[in-house]
């Protein structure tokens, strides 16, 4: 089955708009949910939505998002369990200008529903010639330490973007070897897991969605830290619960988390008018590189993404 | 052999010192050599020390270091090519001096001489109660893409330092699976390299020091995207050559590196008065953790460095 794109986006809009969503508001979370399907995140694409709406529903008065605390590099938000792709792209706004004046600016946000994809406002960020690194916690405790079984820590994503003078270098991935989107996808599929991402309750390596009882961190202990980092910065510092504690109860699990999002203007830093082409240059030489055996080609973080969108546009 | 620490505290920093170190710098930087070593980071102890006094004294004039752009939360300076380890202490104190006032403060730091370890500048923010995430770009072009062969970015080390009860929880890591570092001690020692973390010529895995020659990226693409922002973040950022333009010169190689310190001060993010202890909770509940089989306990980031340094200091 065939169906235009655009008719989807309109589909997902008026969905949205029945659920007391703004039209401007409608567009950004629509196109979120459409590009992480169009990137081959189908975990994080379409078959999410149906969730979001649920929540979106159950609310009963509106959404007010107010400031916290502000001050001349840094703004810290409240979403009232809004979206993040809609607040997320707020604090990234207010984050940039603060960037351009200072350096560096930062937008916290806390009680949000999820923004789905760090890497989204990321790219965001970059396409306005800063760099971006974006955090949120992965919602419930699902990493187990390297040495351990329990699920200890939220699978807490990064998104990274970074201009360069044609497409910005953009990175989305949990801290975690996969994100726990596969797991959902696996059960629903019946197909097995990746190796090597997830444990079963007595700590053995598996590939059996229904076994699976904690995700593996990336790289080990290396991976866990950046985790565990991420998880006090949209956690302890955002007053939020962490690792076991935020498991507590289904209404936090499945309504709202933290995000911490970093902006860098190199204008303002280091003022050099050569960034973006420096930065076009090193991933020139990247893919340069003598490839390994068997393999087809050197990768650039997101670029992936990129073809798999560019492909699936086609179809 | 047994030789007091006193004393050889007090070696390093007599050879400092007549090298044109003042007394104060020559203990921060004598300290932070003695420190990799009782922490059993040897690569990054003593051992690395000679190479540092030739620089120093291959040196005619005496350094200045200056500041060439400032804000109110961020502070970019020219270290003139004196060691990062004073240079980026003073650059953290200007940084958690903008954090304390605006939540966020950066220090960015260019032409400098290694800083050895950014955990150390990472400690040393988290003992100012703050959140310390330091980067830095580790020299010359020795990681391969996952698949790629030619060495096309640095080493680029993370330091994490984040405040609890008790000890800070520090993390101090090359974003490739082991540091450079472990190739000069596997040459020396003639030990074979850890498997999975070198590879050769042509590609292929290596556990020969002699024929390393790349790293591979800690957690495959994942680390590399991370290592890739950092390349940016200590390069172009700070009008800085980056992967291989960055092995140009043996001056540029052995002579300056870019530094990046992110300072969160979580007093003026969230206001949150329990933020050391909800940290420690959360360590708490990752050691409680349930073992795997085999194991024998779950570590806390940085927790088997200070083990090291205990028992080192024992001995």
């Amino acid at each position: 089955m065939r169906i235009a794109i655009s008719d989807i986006r309109t589909c997902l809009e008026t969905i949205l708009k029945r659920s007391n969503i703004s039209t401007s508001d409608a567009r950004i979370i629509a196109d979120e949910y459409l590009e992480g399907e169009l990137q081959g995140k189908t975990s994080h694409g379409l078959m999410a939505f149906p969730s979001l709406i649920d929540k979106l529903q159950s609310r009963k008065k509106p959404f007010v998002p107010s400031v916290i605390r502000q001050t001349q590099s840094m703004v810290f938000l409240d979403a009232d369990g809004f979206m993040g792709s809609v607040v997320g792209r707020k604090a990234a706004r207010m984050a940039i200008g603060m960037a351009k004046k200072q350096g560096i600016g930062a937008g916290f946000i806390t009680n949000m529903t999820t923004w789905l994809r760090p890497g989204t406002i990321a790219r965001y960020i970059a396409e306005q010639d800063c760099i971006g690194i974006v955090f949120n916690n992965g919602g419930s405790a699902m990493v187990a330490a390297p040495d351990g079984i329990d699920p200890v820590i939220g699978t807490n994503p990064i998104g990274i973007g970074i201009p360069t003078t044609r497409e910005p270098i953009v990175a989305d991935m949990a801290t975690s070897v996969r994100a726990w989107g596969e797991v959902r996808k696996a059960l629903q599929s019946g197909k097995p897991l990746p190796m090597g991402a997830f444990i079963d309750a007595i700590g053995q390596s598996t590939t059996d969605a229904a076994k699976a009882d904690a995700a593996e961190s990336m790289g080990g202990y290396k991976g866990f830290a950046i985790g565990l980092l991420i998880e006090i910065l949209t956690g302890s510092l955002l007053v939020r619960p962490m690792g076991k504690a935020a498991n507590g109860t289904e209404e936090y699990r499945t309504a709202t988390r933290g995000g911490c999002i970093l902006v860098i203007d190199p204008a303002a830093v280091g003022g050099n008018k050569a960034f973006n082409s420096a930065n076009s240059a090193l991933l020139r030489s990247i893919k340069a590189s003598k490839k390994r055996s068997g393999r087809s080609g050197i990768r650039i973080p997101g670029e992936e993404a990129q073809l798999t969108r560019a492909s699936s546009l086609k179809k």
